[in-house]
């Protein structure tokens, strides 16, 4: 089975294309320096990208030292941003899903997935593919969105007081595992929503070594500069997770 | 610094021991079948079991045929307990705090322990401490509150609506750790609040790999039986961790 691609529906690209150049998106002031914060020494190393997206941490990792890059997207509108923008020698590009790397025959020294991991429904033949694909001690290092995130089934996700303040987070369903239909710049986005511990345990139970997992939040400056940040207080957006075959 | 012993106030004791007592209470029905479901095999092997209370699970463990089982804990009271009803051949009980087990010069091969370390400030130390005492090979097994439930710092955990039904869990200042002071059964309950990632990264840390996380929930059986358990839906009440040295 297949992810769903929504990435090459126009509406839902051109969205997500203006709040991804937006210098202080989460993604930008959190996701990004958290994830390359995981990343182990690249120098020399071959690196595969499962979801690359536009390219840029390609481009990222290629910069730290790696010898080769390989980035795989299921949509070919992102693919198209990749190649035209973030190309370099040493950087391929190819439009396979991430439920297909099995079909791949080459092995890479570390993995690296930047928030996709939860349009996937198999998480556990994904790992094991993962696995596969890795040399002896190599990495994989992902983010996806907060359990706390894909737990939830409606927009209606904070409770706020007259001042429009934060009261908490809407918690729901969070022990309830599978997919969650959800309106994100367009409806029916579909995600999987896995605990905390199904996490873990398909990593442990494939045989990699859990090293780090980061649940960041931004700078008390970066709170302060963008009010609604303040969220973080109550819920992380993201989780990363470093393991080691 | 010692951890609060509010299991010698009076009044506590003698709520809790009713809770406890009551057959369909959450530590029956959830935690300690989640516990022992992690226990290595305990054939001949020393075990200690810090925060013991009323030494129930150091029967288990005997019963499972473990050698030697030391069960510690702050409360005097709590032991007395211990002595009374679940004294066996096999079985020694010390009024040790979980704070202080670095001056036992005995190794063990497993140690447990039950709903403690939440009380425990130092969480670092502890988790070195207790590498220490193990034996190489050792398991560290052990359950808490869930970070979902210390992040919060009031009683209003659930909304729910004009039926009574719950709506969501309120979560707030999950991201935020450190000391909590809540209500249950008294005031003033000390608790210490850690996220998912801290508690990991504390064991994978000081060198233990992780092997099973659990976040239990009661069979469909029971929450049937006992509405007030369908809040599990939304959030487990435990979490559970299982590491070997």
């Amino acid at each position: 089975m297949s992810e769903q691609n929504i990435f090459d529906n126009q509406e839902f690209f051109d969205y997500y294309r203006a709040l991804r150049n937006n210098p202080m998106s989460a993604n930008n002031v959190v996701e990004k320096p958290a994830l390359f914060s995981l990343a182990p020494d690249l120098k020399g190393k071959t690196v595969l990208d499962l979801g690359c997206g536009y390219g840029e941490h390609c481009v990222g990792f290629l910069n730290l030292g790696a010898a080769k890059v390989v980035g795989i997207d299921i949509s070919e509108k992102m693919l198209e941003v990749a190649k035209n923008e973030n190309s370099a020698p040493g950087i391929e590009y190819l439009n396979i899903s991430m439920t297909d790397i099995s079909e791949i025959t080459e092995k890479f020294d570390v993995v690296f997935s930047s928030l996709a991991v939860h349009y996937i429904e198999d998480f556990d033949k994904l790992v094991k593919d993962v696995c596969n694909i890795l040399n002896d001690g190599g990495y994989f290092v992902f983010s996806q969105e907060h359990s706390l995130t894909t737990a939830l089934t409606t927009e209606d996700y904070w409770t706020k007081d007259a001042d429009d303040e934060i009261l908490h987070y809407n918690l729901t369903t969070y022990t309830q595992e599978g997919e969650r239909k959800v309106s994100w710049f367009v409806n029916g986005i579909v995600k999987y929503h896995r605990t905390f511990s199904t996490i873990i345990n398909t990593l442990t139970g494939a045989g990699f070594k859990l090293e780090q997992m980061l649940e960041p939040v931004p700078s008390e400056d970066i709170m302060n500069q963008i009010p609604n940040y303040k969220r973080y207080i109550h819920k992380p957006d993201f989780l990363f997770v470093k393991v080691r075959k």
